[in-house]
């Protein structure tokens, strides 16, 4: 018989001591929340280099009200240290600089689960083609599993390395995996556009992302080979079990946090009148209820409604949605995340909710 | 020889007298700006049932440094009343409004300027299927130019009712046609993604677009079938000699003014290589310059730009780029304008000063 | 010895019946939100005119997580029903709505929190004064008590009748009380600027807040008598033992959430040179210190660091610092806090947990 | 009889050649924006060390309308070159390195307009105290003329070395100064908050003002002794006639552009009734009749209106209100101004037009 957190009369579930590396950037912040009012996590350290020797809550005063973000101190970012401390390693870095400490954290025992794209990719030749730079670390490729918990529940659950997806790969996965998986729509001439808010672009002092310049803005950018296009078509690709290759166009656009993506594809069979489209509707609906009936964190819309950021953001849940469109044949899907929960740090919590045996929503209820 | 207006030796320009009817909306707004510093138009007269009897001040304090909005006042919009104080009346109205108006107007004497959907659409069946009620005045479709400077401007020389564009039509129509004209794109498979400004939904108290639901919030709307699609399809097929059916996917972002459009096409002959790609692009960069070469206000980006629309709020240029995509064999186009100006009441008064034998850029420099 | 609620040996705390009348304004729907994810409260109706017979989760998306969302229907405001279905009611009304409600609830047996203005001002000619109506329930105006936690716990405890505070007089009182109970500081003088949030409207379809009239603008308004000013000077005289009359400036910002409050008081002993600051300062902090130390919810800032609405923001948390200028010789005083949380909905649900002998933080936690 | 330049059989009005030093901030990109369509100023050099060597068009994509911004290209900052090219040059440098520049270019005959606080002070032992180094050029102070048209006119007529005041100093200068001349208001007890623009911030690579660091963020900062503060009560004591100090209080905002400031002071005649309140009116109105009657660039706001950032921004106008409080007998005053051009470009701008004789508004309207 399982045991329920919910019961006290069951024992109570083993604490993971967490820890976080890179903690000052915007996803490494988010983990910060969502570790410290976890239930069965402890975030037992947090490195920074700039902020080495502060508490949390000097670094983040927003995190004052809990009691252990006043004690807590950003320290340096030491491998070995870090293994003593924690069960478990969070990786907030950039990537190149993510594998380096992969290495010898899982050497010292410690499950890691890395945020950056170091470990995505199955293969290193394509790390290289996007990341302009030789993989780090490519012998840790072979185990590595990349962490959307509603396709890769089981890998997850024995994973020593998790690769835990990128915000936009995640909120264009998630729509178009049912789809292609029952053979729905075709390979070709798939189209995503992408609009994120800032914070997707780190907290990094350039003058691109002051307020003045994001403000009142509207662009497209990194077309036409975004590097999160590799991740998504090698997850598109394993799934239709052949090759996909999708245009996709992110866009920045002021607001904090959220992405909205927009896709249009073909059906596989023809959508020529209302009797197709019905046809379609059914076909679609039965492949989202197969895939997300169960699912915490994906929100199938029904009715008129469209996925919209502000319903989502400060939640770790994937709004989604679809319209056929008779005119052109084609098929519409819409999602919208919070970049930062859903897109980074909420998902990877969900990644170790899952390695730990806790609730899989523990720490990432509304 | 052409008289100069720049030369202080040449006759002055004769003055048109504009009025504008319901001009407390945003672009009726822009257009009382834009009127108001013209060098050759006199504003007439200024039309609205919610504002009758203010000076144009006391509505709009920002225009307060004009001395004409000290003393003209709002009035009930009267047609022959109208029709004595102007030569060129602008309707800024909602559609199935705005024709009421022109009937008279035009009966009367006066140019029309029509900024609503009213006389955009050559068949009143496309405009009932759009539109859902009955076209109000048939009879005057044959007569109306549908006001693209770029692509119209002999006709809209000796025009008496300009339908001028709509704004997300003008985002899409200017960075396609030249592309359909001369055969580069197939009329198949476009999709165009476009984000739009708050202003884009007027100025209407209703929920929707309070600053609470706008702000932090994205989300497609509108979708598969936007009224405006029935006049981009239209411009297209007319410059593809076929019919053109396209995706298009409208957004409401959180900013006062911009529309941004990304946009995705095949081209005709495929593009599998890098000699495919610099065949195409030396293509499409001559259809742009045959286009655009001598227009004020398209601006097509070379180097690494891309369209932005802060570079062009406030101004009535339209930015233009594209990027050919060797790994989808697609090309995307991109644009960025301002949706107020040359999406609605620059680009109107583009028309006026054709009309008038004004400079083009009469009242519209930076 | 008080049982905990954090052991799970303890028997568990009755859990409470709560509804909401006027659920579907921003203070309601953060109510919502809060009942929601409460440990002990049972959230058992909410009322909406315009929204009966939708459930939550068709009229707030972002709750369709929760599994009462999804069930728990608006229906109409009737306080028969409401007093069979609720022990403890929250009315999120206009003020002069909220009393006639309040009057069969109270007489019903059901306990009332009122976030309105009817029940914060002792004296209804004050009342009528301020909201230009008499008040619609004198009668029971002894028996209200001014929930502001901090300073009326005791009273809070057993009232039945609860008068929640506004949002700019929380944000004004929570920094002056203190330093006006210690006679740190003269009653002549005071000077209280605020910024708000454009949430402190409400969900209201006026052409005032929409999107483009806020965004991008900075006004003030309501000067120099704002409604606010009847209960902040009755509190501030009531701590004084004198009459005090303070100088209240409101201007709307564009942020959904958040106000900041900048007050500039003369000290009671003249400062006029650093010794004089530094006793000053000693006493303010002692005052503070005294205030404060075990209160959760205000945050007194130390060092360099001074209130930002960022940190605030979505939490119940008030956020507070001063300075004192030995160049004017007086002190100013900052605070952040949510307008909806702190400022209305959360400390609303803190006087609920006080009156049902919960946890004070229990579901307001970060 | 004076020549117009409105009049095309008049003489033209000769062509100042004008430079703008560090003109890729945001101060000195407005300059450019006002300098390019200034109807008789021709922009002869821009420089900037990072951006030497490209055009404007290229830095600015914005300006790429104007031919001159397709040719002109940003240079080395060289005195001697600059002297050669110009007849007046813009310093929109940082305070400290502004001087370096007036002292060569002076001495080669040039006249100076500096946007920067290095000629704002009278008394170096003051820009020691409020900038924290010694003046750089204390030898030029005496020529100095702070440069606030509407007080200033003749001085800067005649002037060589301008000092353009600062934008939160415009926005408290120009409400109090026509109230201490007419000594209406006490010297003591001034209290303004003003509510500034990330603009204000400057164009700098600080993680402080990015975009998300910013947006829904309201916060005081720089308290109690904001720089500003030293030109703020050197002009406001020169016009009382006795040693002023207020106390500032400046708070940074969501939005690109726009200061909105309150004031509040003290009758000298006590108000402590409605008739107290009508003779201050009348005197109020008069002392800003007296100041403003013939300013174009002074709106004083009538009835209900009260000023708002966003019917000035873009515009070099400051709008102006104010309301009698007889509850606290004191009064308060509002001001509201785009923070890049009345508070600094467009003001400068106005100097110039002094200077060279042109129509004050030149290039500036609307």
């Amino acid at each position: 018989m399982p045991q329920s957190v919910d019961s006290p009369l069951s024992a109570p579930l083993p604490k993971v001591r967490a820890a976080i590396i890179g903690a000052s950037g915007y996803s490494g912040e988010e983990l910060v929340r969502l570790l410290l009012r976890h239930p069965h996590a402890i975030l037992s350290a947090v490195t920074s280099r700039q902020s080495a020797g502060q508490t949390i809550a000097q670094v983040f005063p927003k995190f004052a009200s809990f009691p252990l973000a006043r004690t807590l101190r950003f320290s340096e970012p030491l491998p070995d240290k870090l293994a003593s401390e924690a069960d478990l390693v969070f990786l907030a870095l950039p990537h190149g600089v993510a594998a380096e400490f992969a290495v010898p954290l899982l050497a010292a025992g410690c499950k890691v689960i890395d945020l950056s794209a170091d470990f995505r990719l199955r293969d290193p030749a394509v790390y290289r083609e996007f990341y302009a730079h030789d993989h780090p670390a490519p012998g840790l490729l072979p185990q590595a599993v990349y962490g959307m918990p509603e396709f890769k529940r089981e890998a997850i659950r024995s994973a020593k390395l998790i690769a835990s997806p990128g915000c936009y790969p995640t909120s264009i996965l998630l729509p178009l995996i049912p789809l292609l998986r029952h053979r729905l729509i075709k390979v070709q001439g798939i189209v995503a556009n992408s609009m994120s808010g800032v914070s997707g672009a780190g907290r990094k002092a350039e003058l691109d992302y002051l307020f003045v310049e994001c403000n009142e803005s509207l662009r497209a950018y990194g077309v036409p080979k975004h590097r999160h296009l590799s991740e998504i078509e090698q997850e598109l690709s394993d799934v239709a079990g052949e090759k996909v290759i999708i245009q996709f166009i992110p866009h920045l656009v002021p607001v904090n946090r959220g992405i909205a993506t927009s896709i249009s594809a073909s059906p596989v069979r023809a959508v020529a009148n209302a009797a197709d489209a019905e046809r379609l509707q059914g076909e679609i609906t039965s492949a989202y209820i197969d895939a997300y009936r169960d699912e915490l964190f994906v929100r199938v819309l029904e009715g008129n409604a469209l996925p919209d950021t502000k319903n989502v953001t400060g939640t770790n849940v994937l709004e989604l949605a679809w319209r056929i469109d008779v005119r052109t044949g084609r098929v519409v899907l819409f999602s919208a995340e919070d970049n930062l929960i859903k897109g980074a740090s909420g998902q990877a919590v969900q990644s170790m909710n899952i390695i730990c045996g806790y609730p899989e929503s523990a720490g990432l209820e509304g």
